[in-house]
């Protein structure tokens, strides 16, 4: 129970009032969550710190997870705040390895949103909930004074069904694990991006969004024994590697040479001053999976339409210090850390 | 599937852009929910038109409602936007006749937010949470500029056990049903208006806002046939009759002068210009049980602290015309209907 007697864990001398930075996917989001989410709501669910919880019930193993979306713009090259509010639940369910089913669909409307910007972008949930075989069953509207809101804020929670027995998860990962990721990076922050600053690149790049669900079954179907999944969303590669580092306690070794990304999304990210590894993605995830089943993982992977970059870009090694190292592209090592500040805030 | 091509179902020329009164839960905001969100969405759970949904999964029953909280002023008396988001999902899910067991938390947090108001609202949830006996087993969290998203807005979604093999909803009520409340109505809506009218009253009137999960258990334990039950938030008892009736398509009749109305709300209401029937409650709700259960129910509800001042305030009537009818204080008979505009916005 907690006791209102407690000071605020978070040193208000540093931080009197939330940053932007706090809601980023870096050190300060991890942070607010770890000293004091956690502590005060502290259960063993909630300690698996993953996208999802799952939970025995009934009989059965469900999976459960929560997003809320506040993308600026709303509307982007590749989607728009509704099928990525989809993608999102829908694919933390498949990091925990389960089958996506059921979404709630919770909207914060401001006062004076065109009504036809909401029925596009509820025609854009509608959509991507029919391509990933959900159904959403229940829902609430608000809405709140102009100038609050920014348009639409779109909460979606989903439920999914575990239909195995593997533990998919941070405490899953193994030394020697193969460490693949399903396509080149870094294109839905980049998009996001080019819109806000006024961008035009010679080909639209547009969000990598999409439900990845599909791609997660068909590698539980081919039976690989998959150790970890995380999408690369808010904070992209390098933060959810220093996530899963952090909570396996193991280190996780890439090579950058092996790491996909586009022509001109680097060229984007150049422009801009952005570190691919650190743009948010919205349909590429990561999976760690035994040595010996890389092969055949990857094989299942390309023969699916979003994994048909899949790449292998590093391994877990012995060192149990919670590091992520790097080989650069010039050859040099070094630690790849969560970014303290903000790199792009609202992509999601 | 959605056809882009199909016009937007709210007649633009009528409601060119969201008003407050989408959100306001009368019959600008059923209207969006009807017309807009439901068929696109359409499939059978969403069709209970429930507070929540009840599905079938790996051999049980689950409940799954959501919300979002954008409660203006965050503090108020008798409690603020954290306890409030437990509550409200948490009775949603007793409204299907389900166990509460775990939530989602999700916060849309404003910059500039002050770190010892998110401490307090936090804390909050978590002692409510504890009340409650359900675990927040998964979150989110989000940063938008200053100047939005008002502080903070929290949405909770939650996921409920069915232990029995009632059919809880509109679609069991009959006729000759007893409609019970389970006590006075007002207090959280007349709670919220005074802080932001600046009133003062003799004694503070107090949110209501309370976890009644316990209570409507006791009420399952004592083996009482419940056929409906539904919270009477956001638009007070009069739309959630309103709501029942139409979905059931019963004629539901109730007497005023049985309906508990506190003195210092009834006053407040007149000073404010409020009828306690459309004031939101957020710790009060409407109960359908057969006519020959009606005593036994309220012995049941009156033993436990949330249901003590529980009264029968009408019953279902013969005629199936989807109507609520009311006997006024003064003898005469009305039809009783939505708020077609906004009347409190922003109370939960």
């Amino acid at each position: 129970m907690p006791d209102f007697t407690l000071a605020c864990p978070i040193p208000i001398s540093d931080y009197p009032t939330v940053q932007l930075a706090h809601g980023g996917g870096g050190r300060l989001m991890h942070q607010l969550i770890g000293k004091m989410f956690a502590p005060l709501f502290t259960n063993p669910l909630l300690a698996q710190e993953h996208d999802g919880a799952v939970f025995n019930v009934a009989g059965g193993r469900l999976a459960m997870s929560t997003d809320s979306f506040v993308v600026r713009p709303l509307f982007f090259p590749g989607g728009n705040i509704g099928s990525l509010a989809v993608h999102g639940t829908v694919n933390d369910l498949a990091m925990c390895g389960a089958r996506p089913r059921y979404l709630s669909a919770s909207f914060v409307l401001e006062e004076g949103l065109p009504m036809t910007d909401l029925w596009r972008i509820v025609q854009s949930m509608a959509v991507a909930a029919n391509e990933a075989g959900v159904q959403i069953i229940t829902g609430d509207t608000k809405v709140v004074d102009r100038g609050k809101g920014d348009g639409i804020y779109i909460n979606t929670s989903g439920v999914g069904i575990v239909e195995h027995d593997r533990v998919i998860g941070p405490m899953s990962v193994q030394p020697g694990d193969a460490v693949i990721i399903n396509g080149d990076l870094g294109r839905h922050g980049i998009a996001i991006m080019a819109v806000r600053e006024g961008l035009a690149f010679e080909s639209a790049i547009e969000s990598d969004s999409a439900c990845v669900a599909g791609l997660v079954m068909d590698m539980l179907d081919a039976d690989i024994d998959i150790h970890c999944l995380r999408d690369m969303t808010r904070g992209g590669l390098a933060s959810s590697l220093v996530e899963i580092a952090q909570t396996s306690k193991q280190r996780i070794h890439i090579d950058e040479r092996r790491i996909p990304v586009r022509q001109d999304v680097r060229g984007a990210c150049e422009i801009l001053g952005l570190d691919p590894l650190y743009v948010a993605n919205e349909g590429r995830f990561v999976a760690f999976v035994p040595a010996a089943e890389a092969e055949r993982c990857l094989a299942a992977m390309q023969a699916h339409p979003l994994g048909q970059g899949a790449a292998l870009i590093g391994h877990v090694a012995e060192e149990k210090d919670g590091l992520v190292t790097m080989r650069s592209a010039i050859g040099a090592s070094r630690i790849v850390d969560m970014l303290s500040g903000e790199q792009l805030p609202r992509i999601c």
